[in-house]
């Protein structure tokens, strides 16, 4: 009997090149696939809900499998678990109905940024957040955020890649900036998000923070629709796929 | 002329066979020495306020070195870390005075022992806390932590190295246990901490948040002054050096 597996995910991606399955490198896909068909026996495709760049982490990755064997839903976790790197780790397993797609079902992804906002160089984060040196104002980068929700065509926020969209429309549900000690962390929770998206929002509050832009050129930047009017994106390390919503 | 320089310290320990020179195996100490030397072309030896070990990190390790070299004090910072490893960072360089020494004026250091308290393993932070499957009680252990406050013989809460103690009396200013969605800090600062001290106070913490035994048991272990009576030493990764207090 054919039942599909619902996977939440987490994993350091440091060490491999994102998410979905490449010819001459490693990637996350790969790894759990591989441990899915060292169970089961089967061959194995793992739907995953977004493809992740190289060096993003993610704390609550969406994917599933379509499998035969008889082993119970919730034991998957535990025997894929076994199977796995220590940098990725099976943190539910549940069965769904077969007809559940982890990316076209999705509904929405929350994502954090994390800055850290200190003059020296970190040590023990320092492959999971971006270093910025100067002094930022956390208070103006929140408002800037704020334009960010809602309804918009995001052209100027997002890296054109060999892949055409059909539409650069998508809504933002909440954004936010916090800061915890020295680390600024961006929070945004939307319906979708295009190729580069958030390190890209991410590095224009940095143009906010610096006082380089006003908070409320976020929206002039918004409508021009063109991506030179935004800030660099910054790198990967710093970003982490938080949860998929259905 | 001779000057005293004061270092503050930031590192992972994760690759590092601890603080102290060795022979045989990579050593923080002995990477510090190695880039100071290669800037001001002395020999040079490098106190430190403690001997971490292998695996342990610092936020605010202090350390101290003598020089002839002309840098003006607060340079140094960013000359050494042109030459440290990403896993190493000096936060603040000052003079001080020459008669000072961050090992013998020391008035105390916070620890903090990071416990991650879910039951899947972690990922992001596998080398940077210990994990423990089973629920933890948190308000157990913070009542149980509460017992260590005050000046006693920790007879019971240290391994028995090659080097005897004068003294196993030591004075704790400040303990608590605080929870951050999975992960539990366990938080201690003192005048000194006797070898291994802090990683058995967690284990014992640990005994106390299975239920295994009460709080105020912690109270008849201390007095027990048996090393047999207390939870086993928590290993490495969990713990880092906070502060050092002068």
């Amino acid at each position: 009997m054919k039942r599909n597996i619902k996977l939440i995910i987490e994993y350091d991606g440091t060490n491999y090149s994102g998410w979905q399955k490449q010819k001459h490198s490693i990637t996350i896909q790969q790894k759990i696939e591989e441990a899915i068909k060292s169970i089961t026996k089967e061959d194995c495709e793992v739907i995953g809900s977004s493809r992740t760049d190289a060096g993003v982490h993610a704390r609550g990755f969406v994917a599933n499998f379509i499998t035969e064997s008889n082993i119970p839903p919730n034991k998957f976790k535990y025997a894929i678990n076994s199977k796995l790197p220590k940098d990725i780790v099976i943190r539910n397993s549940e069965e769904v109905p077969l007809e559940f797609h982890s990316r076209f079902d999705s509904k929405g992804k929350k994502y954090i940024y994390t800055i850290l906002n200190r003059e020296e160089p970190p040590t023990i984060e320092r492959n999971y957040v971006y270093h910025f040196p100067k002094k930022l104002d956390v208070d103006l980068m929140r408002q800037g955020s704020k334009f960010f929700i809602g309804e918009h065509e995001f052209d100027s926020f997002y890296k054109k890649s060999g892949s055409t969209v059909k539409s650069t429309l998508r809504n933002i549900y909440y954004c936010d900036v916090i800061k915890r000690d020295n680390l600024i962390e961006f929070i945004v929770i939307g319906n979708g998000f295009l190729y580069n998206m958030v390190r890209i929002m991410a590095g224009t509050l940095i143009e906010v923070g610096i006082g380089r832009i006003q908070p409320k050129d976020i929206q002039d930047i918004l409508l021009a629709k063109d991506r030179e009017k935004a800030g660099r994106s910054l790198p990967p390390q710093g970003l982490c796929l938080y949860e998929v919503l259905y």
